[in-house]
Formats: structure tokens, C-alpha cells, sequence
């Protein structure tokens, strides 16, 4: 929570865009400003927006400049001294002493941290408070998560931990964009229920779905499916029940390594509804070492795409927490 | 470490035998004195069995009866009062206060722990001193294991953390005796030796093997393929190339989600010397999430049988840490 009261500011550094809150005061969960903006290709010119993205949240907090730390979130691999060493998504940040020049631009603290594990601490603390052991698992076009226990991020001896999408659960299944095979990511995400949709079209069970694609069985992606799932069509279905059996499959390795109190699954997939999470509890209950022992909650995330700025903001609050377990 | 120079005692109890040690007093780790015994069916008869153990420790121990504490070890779920609530392989454990028994009759504070939260955490801290995020599996007739953070053992919420037997690796696999199919453990565990030998050994692939076996495809097991082996048999290399394959797959899974500094491989798969482990470490090599980014350490348990014992006494010197997250 803001220090004294005084609201913070976190930002998310994306691929295409920025997005800036203003959290606070009081609860310390409350967004009172949010601000857009695009992520530039060049170093110097993201350099310049974040700082335009910090004056125009200034200007919009009641209490005027008065911030206690500014939390930013970067995709990407990011070293102890808070510096990205890796960001395919966003190579302008690669390098950048981003801490340094905003603290020294702005007065105030500055902390900078992976994006998912930022979305990860506010899942966790606002998804699931007083829970000790959460799991969040982002359902996107690929699979993202973080695990946090006792409200810390686990982050593993490199910085890596959470990379759910990357564990094999089909050996000598489709190749993943890593390089690897099978790989949860490759069935699970909104690019595997595209997939699988498309060799539903190819087999013959998904008749409307392809009509809908005009016939076309490339042009047939996550997305359509959900329309068409959305409009009650039956091919649609099916899929998803396939494509819940595979989140299934996931979950049911990360209860029988982390055993977590509750799995939080955000993501583009889940927040189109009720579609996906009920059948990924019908498909749990069917899992021995699921329904023996344990009673692990799975719960649809209530936040929405600023998981990760209001994250951000969260951990500038706790330094101390950040990246005390990263070499 | 023993607090003050006193050594304290630590007990495994397993399914056929008890193993009870005198650990300490100077570097914490020298076990003094080791008693074996066998594990009653009966309850009274196991603390009965296990003051007798005690007592023949006391005895053998240099400074007399001067201990500091007592642990103990049992296979099975521990609630966090102490009492076993399941254990199949030992069921006369179930239900029983040995804290406060042994407590009262030998003066000490005692813990009980699971048996393989004890044998992670002193293989940790033996084979891993100053690692910061340590995942021990054990390869035997089936796979067991445990994950140390920071010298504490990540329990999960239901205190089942660390099944890594039980994720599934091969979705429509072979089936687990725990009911699931594809588990890592029916692949990569001593019992899957034995089954992809049998398996070579019906497609024609293991003559020599198959002729060890006196021409029995069903009296083909595991230790059978580790003797073959020693004696230099390529089929039996062949298999333990496939086996080395599956336990790459899940050492993949273990370094995305939990990201380790180090693997500690125990168990009798392990033991037998360099066979697998080399086969392993190549292996992984060849997988990109393994290879980019991150330097796990895979490395061969130097703790022998007492790993359980020597844990639970380590344990019952660090009470603070004892279940501090189950529930």
C-alpha cells in the first residue's frame, strides 16, 4: 500500500503500447488515472514518452505530484540491477537504466520488474488475498504466469520461474515457436484452440465453424471460434471442450508440483466468460491426484489488462521484495 | 545444527524398515550412530519398536543421553499437528501422536515431518549447501521429490507439493497406478525401466535382455536392464537412452515452472553410477528452454538411505520452519 497514504504510479512497457495508473491512496488498490500511449521502436524516444506518461498522470492526481514510487513492468528478462537484458517484444528497452533516469527525473524510487511477474503480485493480492499459495496462469495467445507464495514472487535462481507454457505434456506432439514439442503453450493458448479448431475443419467436425471462415481453413482462428461458440454452435463447442481438456492437463502437473491454494487463470481466454473456466473444473474433477487430498481453487481473474501497471505500482511499494531471489 | 554442540536424533520410518540416527554434535552433518530395525503392522508395536531404536542410539552415542531433539520421518500425508492421516506403505503410523509420546518419554521436543520433505531438505542441504532454489528428485520404483527455497521446503498449501511422479508428460500414456495416464513416473521411474525394457524385449529390440530374463518378457524389471548394463549389453544401453529421454521430459517441465539453480537426482536409478546421468545432462541440452538463458545444475545425490533420517533431524532443529505453510 502507498506509503502515508501517498499514491504511486506503475507502468506496464508493452510491445505496442504503454499503459500508466496512478494507484491510491487509500485502499492502495484504487486506479485514479490511467494514461495510453504507444511503445516506441527507439530507446530515446521511449526514454521521452514514459516521461510524458508520468506528467500526464501527475497532472491528473487529485493530490497533485506528490507520488511516493513509480513501479515499471517490461517484457522481457530483466538483471538484478534492473536493467532488460532480453525483450523480444520490446527491444527499445533493452539496456536502459530505466530506474535511474526516472528516479532522477522524478524524485521518487523507482523499481523495474518483468511484466508477468508484475501481473502475477496483483492477480495474486487482488485476486486472491490472504491466500498463501497462488498460482496465476495467463491464458493468452501463448501461456504466461507467476507463481506467488506468502505474497511473494517465486522467481527461481535465474529469474525464470513460471514459464508454464514451456512444459511438455504431449512428447512428440506440434512444435512450439521455442523449438520444443508439445509444449502446454502449443495446445492450451488462444493459438492452440486456433489449431485445433483447424484440424477439427481438416477432420470434418467443425462444418460451421469453416463456414464462418469462409471456407477457408487458414483463415480460422481462436477468435472465430469464440463467435462461433459465442452464437451457440455446436463445432464451436466441441472444440472448447477439447481445448479445456488440454488447460486441464496443465493444471493438473502444476497442482501436483506447487499444490497452490488457488490457480487464478487470466488471460484473453478466460475473460470471454464462463465458456472455458466450467469445463476446465469438469475436466479436474476427473484427475485422481486432483480430487485426492486437495481442494485447489480455480477462479477466473477479475482484473483486466492493467494487471500489470497496477502490479508494478505494488512492487515499487516493496522493494524489498523485488528480485531478492534473482542472480 | 545441533544447538550447542548437542546431537540429536533423527528416525525414517519406512515401509519395511526403521533407520534411526545420532547426528552431530560439532558439524551437524557426521552421523554418529545408525540402527536399523523392522516396521511393525501394528501401532503399539511401532512405539514400542521405535523406543528400542532410541534407546540403542542413546546408547551408542559418545556424550551419553544428552539430546537435543528428536525427528521423525514417515511415508505418507502429515497433518500440521503432527499425525499422519494416510500412509499406505506404513498404516500403522496413521492416526498416531508420536511427537507427544516420544516427547514424554524421552524429554525432548520432537517433530514429525513427511519422509520426503526430510530426505529433501537434508539432501539440499548436504549435496546443495548455499543454493538458493534446490528441486531433489528421487528416481526409485517410483519418483518422489521436494523443492528448498532458501533452506526451506515449499510444501504447497495441502502440504503435497513436489509430486512430480504424478505430472503427466504424454497425454494418453500408459496408465499410472495413481489412476491418471502419462505420468512421469510410469516413464522415467525404476518400474519404467522395467516397462520400456519389456516393451524393447516384445518389439524385438532387446534380445539379450530378453535372454537374461530366461526368455520371460514378464520376468524382465528394472534391475534386471541396470545388470545387463554393468556387463556392457547394447540393448540394455539403448533402453536407458529411452529412459534418460523421459527423464529429460520432466526435468524440462521442473526447470520451466520452478527455475532451479541446481536438480539433485537421488534414488536407486541414480545410484547406480554415471549410467544415467550422463544420458540426462545430454539429453536436456537438446531442449532450448533449457538451453537459453539458464545454467541448471544436474547433479547425483551423494546421500545414501539415510537421507530421511538425517533430514528429520535436521528439521526437528529448525521447528520454526516445520509446516510452517500447510494447512
Amino acid at each position: 500500500m502507498p506509503v502515508g497514504g501517498t499514491p504511486n504510479i506503475g507502468i506496464d512497457i508493452g510491445g505496442t503500447k504503454i499503459l500508466g495508473v496512478v494507484r491510491g491512496p487509500a485502499s492502495g488498490e484504487t486506479v485514479q488515472a490511467q494514461v495510453n500511449a504507444l511503445t516506441p521502436l527507439e530507446s530515446h524516444e521511449l526514454l521521452a514518452a514514459l516521461v510524458d506518461v508520468v506528467d500526464q498522470l501527475l497532472a491528473a492526481t487529485p493530490l497533485g505530484s506528490r507520488i511516493s514510487s513509480i513501479g515499471v513492468g517490461v517484457p522481457g528478462f530483466v538483471g538484478r540491477d534492473g536493467i532488460a537484458t532480453q525483450s523480444p517484444n520490446a527491444p527499445a528497452v533493452v539496456g536502459l537504466d530505466l530506474s535511474g533516469f526516472l528516479a532522477e527525473r522524478f524524485g521518487v524510487p523507482v523499481v523495474v520488474d518483468n511484466d508477468a511477474n508484475c501481473a502475477a503480485v496483483a492477480t495474486a493480492r487482488i485476486d486472491a488475498p490472504d491466500m498463501d499459495h497462488v498460482v496465476v496462469v495467463t491464458l493468452g495467445t501463448g501461456i504466461g504466469g507467476g507463481i506467488v507464495v506468502d505474497g511473494r514472487i517465486l522467481r527461481g535462481h535465474h529469474g525464470y520461474a513460471g514459464e508454464f507454457g514451456h512444459m511438455i505434456v504431449d512428447v512428440g506432439g506440434a512444435e512450439c515457436p521455442c523449438g520444443q514439442f508439445g509444449c502446454w503453450e502449443v495446445l492450451a493458448s488462444g493459438s492452440g484452440l486456433g489449431r485445433l479448431a483447424r484440424r477439427a475443419a481438416v477432420e470434418g467436425r467443425a462444418e460451421s465453424v469453416l463456414a464462418a471462415a469462409g471456407g477457408d481453413v487458414e483463415a480460422i482462428d481462436g477468435p472465430l471460434v469464440s463467435r462461433c461458440l459465442a452464437v451457440g454452435d455446436a463445432g464451436a463447442a466441441a472444440i472448447f471442450d477439447e481445448l479445456a481438456s488440454w488447460v486441464a492437463v496443465g493444471l493438473v502437473n502444476i497442482i501436483n508440483i506447487l499444490d497452490p491454494a488457488i490457480i487464478v487463470l487470466g488471460g484473453g481466454l478466460v475473460r470471454e466468460g464462463d465458456a472455458l473456466l466450467g469445463r476446465v473444473r469438469r475436466e479436474l474433477a476427473g484427475y485422481p491426484t486432483v480430487a485426492v487430498g486437495r481442494q485447489t481453487q480455480i477462479r477466473a481473474s477479475g482484473m483486466g489488462n492493467a494487471a500489470g501497471a497496477i502490479g508494478a505500482a505494488m512492487l515499487a511499494e516493496t522493494p524489498s521484495e523485488v528480485r531478492r531471489d534473482r542472480h
